[in-house]
């Protein structure tokens, strides 16, 4: 049913459906009380948002969180529910395994719930033209971006911190403070995902101070989980390869390998320093504390859902926005 | 619009649209064709539960997570969310502080959203007769029950783990490994929550050891908050009260504990044994591993989702579904 269909069943014009729906004054009583009986008898939703009604729509906007195990993400999902439904809308929400294809899942949902628009969360960065194409509403990407994209700038929106540049200070402080044999531990560093883009940081770094990165020191784990970044960190150690440092492209990897180098005697910061990003908060309960580089979490979240609603309501320009971290400092790095 | 409605527009009988909505085969393609025409002109939403038009509701089932900053809550919300997807319904989720009342959010969205049913996970335990009387949906408490309301046992429904029995268990435990001064970690002793339930099993077992409960070695933090149970616990340590061992009522709670006894010096488990329930993922990295007897979170939601559909669907009965928890043994127990 649309707002004409409104219009048409109770004999009034459609700007005056409008008024009604949007609850301006200057309505007559008798077409009020007309459009309200329509709405009424087709049992339409009380709710505030009369943009849903006019665009024969749902209220509903979409998020698609990739990667469910990640603690990261609780206090920007968070931050989202709260605004957008403080903005009218509803909240439909949809977490899919960090091997799911979140465009896939994305058009399904914009299909069976009748979105207005769409947040990815921990998405890939590497989207095409042609898979975004199965996306008819618009979306923005929350905590990534489209760096291995083909996608151009002028047709996305995301909200993200510049994660390479982060991973770049993260190492370079690293040598800085003395350390030499630097081991990068990450999810994989081809997966097109935030792990790529910081392990591209890790790369750099350590070419800008003319070493070269080694194969051996590439600790993959496959996934963003503590427990695989633990039992990874086991098997990488047995390996009896050197190192007095280990970059994290994530907190919650880095609290698996500090369980594994535990268990293994290996004293942190002492023999190994350890940093990261991200910035959850139990990573500073740790012992010791992680030192990490903190995303800005609720303004990831509140960013996305702004930039979303005026792409919905004015139709507003695309946009990659990008925001500061700020380090923590914990008790996990030492000078050599 | 009603299933009545449809009938009424498309000229056809209710019983004709309900098998053309149900998709049953013995339908005339004349029929089908002018339902479908109604279903379509009224931009009905196609999705698999046709339960939803004739009830005139939408396919909603709301979630109340009370409680936003407890992690203990992220595999039960995905268990829920994946289990009710799967059954054919949306899933509306709403997230709100450990101080807000849930029967009110809960009624707010029951409107708002026209919603089926409803899970309160994290909810209060004392709900009355009055304060239920605001939702006039089925719905589910996961997690916590209604031990200290005035509900008849026939008229909710809950799922959750024996709160008073695994607190008397782990408290007992502590005794016969030879600790006399257990202090007890808490939200709050009174506040009609899980807190208090689990206060019930320390008090219970300190009494049938002969111990009285003592006022000094209660340690109330205000909230499940991990950085308040660690402010908490330090302004406790600075009483300086002797102790040889905590049990704290959530892992969340634990680990601020343990943050804040490690800073004032004091040995875990050599000098001071501690024990949670829970069972969370990340307390298994920390140093030492926090022994905790663990819920099981995934059946916790997965019990929930189908209690709920059932009373939704077929009027199923009230029930109270009490789980077993699992105790995993970590580092932080020393006998004395």
């Amino acid at each position: 049913m649309t707002i004409k269909d409104i219009a048409r069943i109770s004999g009034v014009s459609v700007s005056t459906v409008s008024r009604v729906l949007n609850q301006h004054p200057d309505v007559s009583e008798d077409a009020r009380n007309k459009v309200l009986e329509i709405v009424e008898r087709y049992n339409y939703i009380p709710n505030n948002s009369a943009r849903a009604l006019g665009q024969s729509k749902s209220d509903n906007i979409g998020l698609i969180v990739r990667g469910i195990s990640n603690p990261f993400y609780t206090s920007i999902i968070h931050e989202i529910e709260k605004d957008i439904e403080d903005a009218g809308y509803t909240l439909v929400m949809q977490q899919i395994a960090s091997t799911a294809d979140e465009l896939l899942a994305g058009a399904m949902m914009e299909q069976d719930k009748r979105l207005l628009g769409l947040i990815f969360l921990g998405g890939r960065l590497d989207y095409t033209k042609e898979q975004v194409a199965a996306i008819d509403i618009p979306f923005v990407s929350c905590s990534s971006n489209n760096a291995y994209g083909t996608l151009d700038s002028d047709s996305y929106s995301s909200v993200s911190i510049d994660d390479t540049q982060t991973a770049y200070e993260a190492v370079k402080g690293l040598y800085q403070g003395g350390h030499r044999r630097i081991a990068v531990l990450l999810s994989r560093p081809d997966d097109g995902s935030v792990s790529q883009i910081r392990y591209e940081g890790y790369v750099k770094a350590l070419t800008e101070m003319g070493m070269a990165p080694e194969e051996d020191l590439i600790i993959s784990v496959g996934s963003y989980n503590i427990a695989d970044a633990y039992q990874g960190m086991l098997q990488w150690l047995d390996r009896g390869i050197s190192f007095d440092a280990v970059f994290a492209i994530a907190d919650n990897l880095a609290m698996g390998a500090m369980r594994a180098m535990r268990e293994r005697g290996i004293e942190i910061p002492k023999q190994c320093s350890v940093v990261a990003i991200d910035g959850i908060e139990v990573s500073e309960y740790m012992a010791p504390a992680l030192s990490t580089y903190c995303q800005p979490m609720e303004q990831l979240g509140s960013t996305s859902v702004q930039l979303l609603i005026d792409l919905i309501e004015q139709e507003g320009a695309h946009q990659q926005v990008v925001l500061p971290t700020v380090f923590r400092q914990g008790g996990t790095i030492m000078e050599r």
